[in-house]
């Protein structure tokens, strides 16, 4: 079987897709038995809009294939810490599992919204933590700089 | 000017028009300086998306109607309090206003997520609540019986 770094990492070139035209990088894909179902990285630039966070997308592309509403077989790998409203829509889908990377301290629903999630949802944090916190510290440099 | 209970029918309206397809009926309108440019009701069944739910649809169009990512100006009218995934879109839209009619007690961010909206905005409650609740008490009612 696939560990859960391994899809971390496609996750996180997800998020260097972002990186790379501007916007916040935080990448997400959905697997189900191992494979990969949705693939999305954070777009709100792009789309002029706040809801395209890369988990959102991630979500409506999996119950998408799957023509279910509910993930119930499935893990989110996300870059960063899920925000309240990402954690808000993982809770509706009822997802297995969540492995994130990065911890987002200003946002993160651990923070703002600890009992978003389904009581079943499992959450396994820190996942390639290092890669993930760097691509965005890195972003933001870039940021200040312009 | 208009009211915002005027509004609030129209949010209704959606609502209805939720109900009429068998979905959760909530619906939501946006106004900027008494005009609106966005209207929307739940989806959730019709699109399979757990993420389609009135408010958000609402967000996206507007923002993308004003091609701007935040909504300052701007006043979302909801026949029911906003969950935790809308009330963390609408943080990040930093709406100067929201009104909605009915309270959600399972599910409302007043209680899962009190923090999840930009500190600058005003939250007006209960406006045409009976109007609002009775539509959702009739829904439920409804899928008791089926």
């Amino acid at each position: 079987m696939y560990s859960d770094e391994y899809f971390m990492k496609i996750a996180l070139d997800e998020a260097k897709l972002a990186f790379d035209t501007d916007e916040v990088p935080v990448g997400a894909i959905v697997t189900i038995n191992g494979k990969i179902i949705a693939a999305a990285h954070n777009l709100t630039e792009t789309l002029i809009d706040v809801t395209a966070h890369a988990e959102m997308q991630a979500i409506t592309a999996a119950e998408n294939y799957l023509a279910a509403k509910y993930l119930n077989d499935c893990t989110l790998y996300v870059t960063v810490e899920p925000c309240v409203m990402c954690a808000g829509a993982l809770g509706w889908s009822q997802i297995s599992r969540i492995v994130y990377g990065a911890s987002d301290e200003k946002r993160g629903f651990t923070r703002f919204a600890p009992n978003a999630l389904h009581p079943k949802t499992t959450v396994i944090a820190g996942v390639l933590h290092s890669e993930c916190e760097n691509l965005m510290k890195e972003f933001f440099k870039k940021k200040r700089r312009n």
